[in-house]
């Protein structure tokens, strides 16, 4: 699309915004997928600026906050019902300064926004991205190799991973990021992938087993020069009751 | 003070709050404290309908939301500097619906909020209340003795209570709850009123002590029949480390 025909766009849909969106409100989601042992980030380019942003929307007017995070990533990604937690607010002034300064200031863009911030766990496997009326791309970034993110919204990211981080402590992370049937030592590549660090093998099992969380399967994976390791998968019921917190 | 008196100083805040504040959006605020080995939360109570509700506010032009946050709850309880945590956004459709019906229409209060919870740990004997416009109480509650809750409250209140039992999983909580020096028994009374459940008295020693974040003091408690208990208060320097979570 000509660059001509993306600024009518958005100027059509500032107008269209300003009649059926609640003004100074956004939501911004932190999407993490998992691949080939790597934690991946889902993030859209600014067709204009070329500039790298959580993907994000409004709500309207007779729209629930929630359902509006949950309508913004299906646009996004075409995935329906996904886990998505609200974690925070972020709502300093000339947070989104300079962007949008090449439009004229009715643009609704150009109003100062309070965004809420929500995190979700997708399968990486099960998306398919789209762009929308501002972007160019739509693209899975690996989170050890990020570009620079505009406006606050490394902060945002940043706020995100730590949650999930301390989150791991507590609650079980893991259904949606892998496949249905995973080693043990695949969980904790996810584990170390997320804390950034190494985790001693036996303390990981003991702790992991202390969820009682996993079913385990007859089958092995095949094909290693070692050993076949065993398969795990989630119980869906204990996973969702550990997700209500650890047990003292 | 009247009831005409207060009707007049709504309608005169309400007009100011259309010139000076963000639309749509306000603030609320899930403030504890610990009292004679019980959990308390603050709230106020509107002077027309005698409904509790959490303290909260709106956000200025000109300001930032967490310091909109701060402000507020200085107006109600004087302190300054609280350790205060947004954790999640309330924007249903029609959460506050029929609050404010005995005014026109363009009332600032009356049209859609959306808003952000935060909660607070606060020391409860440094805490002057003080109502607003609206309230013609502002008070500490049992949390085992709560009145009904107006508009969504009772949600934001439930919300709040859930993190912060989460959150004693991996990080300390007891600074600003607590005495300076406290026993190890009163730090675990005030984890099994937060938890509403007794705890095993040596699990919690051993878990409490994992955080290596109290420091043994010389002095002991004095007046009881039995033996003196130890007194502990939080090393401050180990007690922030510890807020970013718990080592794997």
């Amino acid at each position: 699309m000509l660059i001509m025909e993306k600024d009518e766009k958005i100027i059509e849909m500032s107008r269209l915004m300003w009649e059926q969106a609640i003004p100074h409100f956004s939501v911004d989601s932190v999407v993490f997928g998992f691949h080939e042992n790597q934690l991946k980030v889902l993030l859209v380019r600014m067709a204009k600026t070329q500039t790298w942003l959580l993907p994000g929307g409004y709500v309207f007017k007779n729209e629930n906050v929630h359902d509006a995070a949950q309508r913004v990533l299906k646009e996004r990604t075409g995935a329906e019902k996904i886990y998505l937690q609200d974690f925070g607010i972020f709502g300093n002034l000339n947070r989104s300064e300079g962007f949008f300064e090449q439009y004229d200031d009715d643009l609704w863009h150009k109003q100062r926004f309070i965004s809420a911030g929500f995190y979700a766990l997708v399968d990486y496997t099960a998306v398919n991205l789209a762009t929308d009326t501002f972007s160019d791309s739509c693209e899975w970034k690996s989170i050890t190799d990020l570009p620079d993110l505009g406006m606050d919204h490394q902060h945002i990211y940043d706020t995100a991973l730590t949650i999930l981080r301390q989150q791991l402590s507590y609650k079980p992370i893991g259904m949606n990021l892998l496949p249905e049937k995973f080693t043990i030592s695949e969980l904790q590549k996810l584990y170390e992938t997320i804390l950034d660090r190494q985790l001693n093998r036996g303390n990981f099992y003991r702790r992991i087993m202390r969820f009682d969380m996993l079913i385990k399967h007859e089958d092995q994976r095949k094909g290693g020069a070692h050993k076949a390791p065993n398969l795990y998968s989630f119980d869906p019921v204990k996973y969702h009751e550990s997700l209500q917190g650890m047990d003292w």
